[in-house]
């Protein structure tokens, strides 16, 4: 007997017959012979709903107050859905994140879990039940205050009761088959991945991949569970993102996937003194705007002038706030202009097998040059290479570096992505 | 400084302006100097809507689950208020039942409080901020779940608030000015009442005054919890339920007020052995289908027949069960026929004065007589009267007894009763 543990998004409860559609699934689970855990989102617009009549009320912020008030979305989908499978005659029992003992700390809206103590889940599985949890949200030891996890926060708390119950795998359902050689709505022959390293998740996922949100791989692959991406609609095998897929080396493929992104923007800081010291300042400032910084660049100064320009990218939403913090310390970072460039997209190679492979640098430019894409921007990690170009020209990027590594399916057109980040 | 728990129904919070109105209301009684607690229900119809999504999701029983979704319509009224009272100015938390130290024990759906540890609230009462409480819940503390109380939930809750607080007053909010002397719809010249004993309002809300549930006045009385009824549009001085009213004894009115209930029917038995122990088969059947019976009546029987007919009455919603156990039981109680009357209403006369005056009795039957009302049933207590008659003769019977015992006011119309019973 097995012990899995599943997790289903807003869109997968989003009414009365999608949730007793999902009932259907966790009862054949149960059936053939699985201990099951369940972690469920709020139904379909609830979130936003709540949102609203919070907005209409106030203007102003109560973070603790507003955890409180949204944590009543998951409450309502994991009752419901616990009368769903009991009506299908497998017991059932659900349970909110505190009384999952599902722990957190840090900020409203934003929690981490620090700990899970699942003795409640353990019981309802003694009992032959299936236990049903409220994702996103937990308890702050500190305070006893509910808290939400902010996004994502439903994959992660499937991935901490999986950790916690030692279960055998973790099932993520979404709205697409699994995870992807590429954005399939960018390219049609994108492959459905039979598995992937939870490193090569993380970074197809920090370079705009958008099944899986970075923080839950991470914690996957702190605690070695296995996360199995698949449909709530199709039944298809997904992938699993594991610690080392499977095969002979000599076969297994170089590349995983191409990742794209047009979600960020590029500030080129211009006229900076060449001088130790300046870029340290000039990241300082836009650290204390809670910037989260992805790339940067710094030219090769011109030697008589004693000046040079940093370019750095970041998310456009946090473009503002960047601004705001440079100009406030322009003097004594001492740069003449800010350039913001906000028609950029990033390309990104990603791949476990680049470590051990040669050349593959030199076939990502040249398959770029041919498709006559200009390069503004580099950045490599071990297992990554990202170039940034203009945005109008990424999904031909994409295209052409898709087709030049081989990724190509022989077997037609994929399911187009989508989903939610909760 | 006093400190006062503040009660605040559905139809006062039933959206958004309302909730600011509310929040307005209870940051003036905090500016006033006074410690405030509150308890909310949840806003207008969401608890009827929650009903139906799971009317529309299982057709089943699942009094757990059914607990736990009903308890996200006050966790949102909660903390939309504590929102708004913190827009204001003044520091606000909002609590869960279970945070708020309200411990039931009991049946899924009415459970009873059993216990209140509030310390979570006396620290927020010193922190200097407005605690409020989700009405209508509390945690089993043997299960760690959650329950509701049923009817009269929310009430409850404020009043055992203040009890374990021991708080100066209880304010119950709600959308008519106090407690009347009679129902204004049907007597337009009732009086709001200054104040009326524990008794006597049990005995009202027992006969029919819907404006506080007994269960809550009981717990009132038990812990002499001062209860204040007023009205959250007007802000007029309301009704004060307590011990003893005030007052110079000679001029203390004799007579509360005139209750009246369409809600019940009768169901009489018809041929009953006359011989000891057919009573309490009978009720002995009726009891196993938790059926709440009111007032009983058998008729002398005739000698020479050896039988006799037994009357009750009881909740219409409950004829059905009590005929199927009668029924069940028939051999062993050995009746010939069951006839049920639905189309009754009993009209009740209440006041702790009764008991010291005499002449009352005369004087009510006396007024019935000269407006031709027939009395079929007849039922007292040692603070109350009440006489079943036919439905269509009740309102006529009211009018005639309140003014003949001279309740009738002098400044005009009352304001129109409503109200919810949650």
């Amino acid at each position: 007997m097995a012990l899995v543990v599943q997790k289903y998004g807003g869109s997968s409860v989003a009414d009365a017959d999608a949730i007793k559609r999902v009932a259907r699934r966790i009862v054949d689970t149960r059936n053939a012979g699985n201990d099951v855990v369940v972690t469920v989102s709020a139904m379909g617009d609830t979130t936003d709903e709540l949102i609203d009549l919070s907005n209409a009320v106030s203007g102003a912020e109560h973070p603790r107050e507003m955890d409180i008030l949204l944590t009543a979305g998951e409450r309502i989908s994991m009752s419901l859905l616990a009368m769903a499978v009991r009506d299908l005659g497998v017991g059932a029992q659900s349970f909110t994140g505190p009384q999952a003992g599902v722990l957190t700390s840090g900020a409203y809206g934003r929690a981490r879990i620090i700990d899970v103590t699942p003795g409640r889940l353990r019981s309802a599985l003694d009992a032959g039940d299936v236990a049903i949890v409220a994702g996103f949200q937990g308890l702050n030891q500190d305070t006893q205050d509910i808290q939400t996890l902010g996004r994502g926060g439903s994959d992660t708390t499937a991935v901490a009761l999986a950790a916690a119950l030692e279960a055998d795998v973790c099932e993520i359902y979404t709205d697409v088959d699994g995870v992807f050689s590429a954005d399939p709505r960018i390219v049609p022959s994108a492959r459905k991945l039979e598995s992937i390293t939870y490193e090569e998740m993380l970074d197809m996922a920090a370079s705009g991949a958008k099944v899986l949100m970075p923080r839950c791989v991470e914690y996957a692959r702190r605690f070695s569970v296995p996360i199995h991406v698949r449909s709530s609609f199709s039944g298809l095998t997904g992938t699993m993102v594991v610690e080392e897929t499977q095969g002979d080396d000599m076969e297994d493929p170089i590349i995983a996937g191409v990742a794209s992104d047009r979600s960020e923007a590029k500030i080129t800081v211009i006229g900076v003194p060449d001088v130790p010291g300046s870029a340290a300042r000039l990241f300082e400032a836009v650290a204390t705007a809670d910037v989260n910084i992805d790339m940067i660049v710094q030219n090769v100064s011109a030697t008589h002038t004693g000046v040079t320009d940093i370019s750095f990218t970041l998310p456009t939403a946090q473009v503002a706030a960047a601004k705001s913090a440079l100009e406030a310390d322009a003097e004594q970072i001492g740069f003449t202009e800010l350039v913001v460039d906000d028609t950029i997209g990033k390309i990104s190679l990603i791949g476990a097998g680049m470590r051990a492979s040669s050349g593959v640098s030199a076939k990502f430019f040249a398959a770029l040059r041919d498709a006559g894409i200009n390069i503004e921007m580099i950045s490599t990690s071990d297992i990554r290479i990202s170039v940034v170009t203009r945005s109008e020209l990424l999904d031909g990027a994409v295209r052409a570096v898709h087709t030049a590594f081989g990724l190509d399916s022989t077997q037609g057109e994929a399911v187009v992505y989508g989903g939610t980040g909760r």
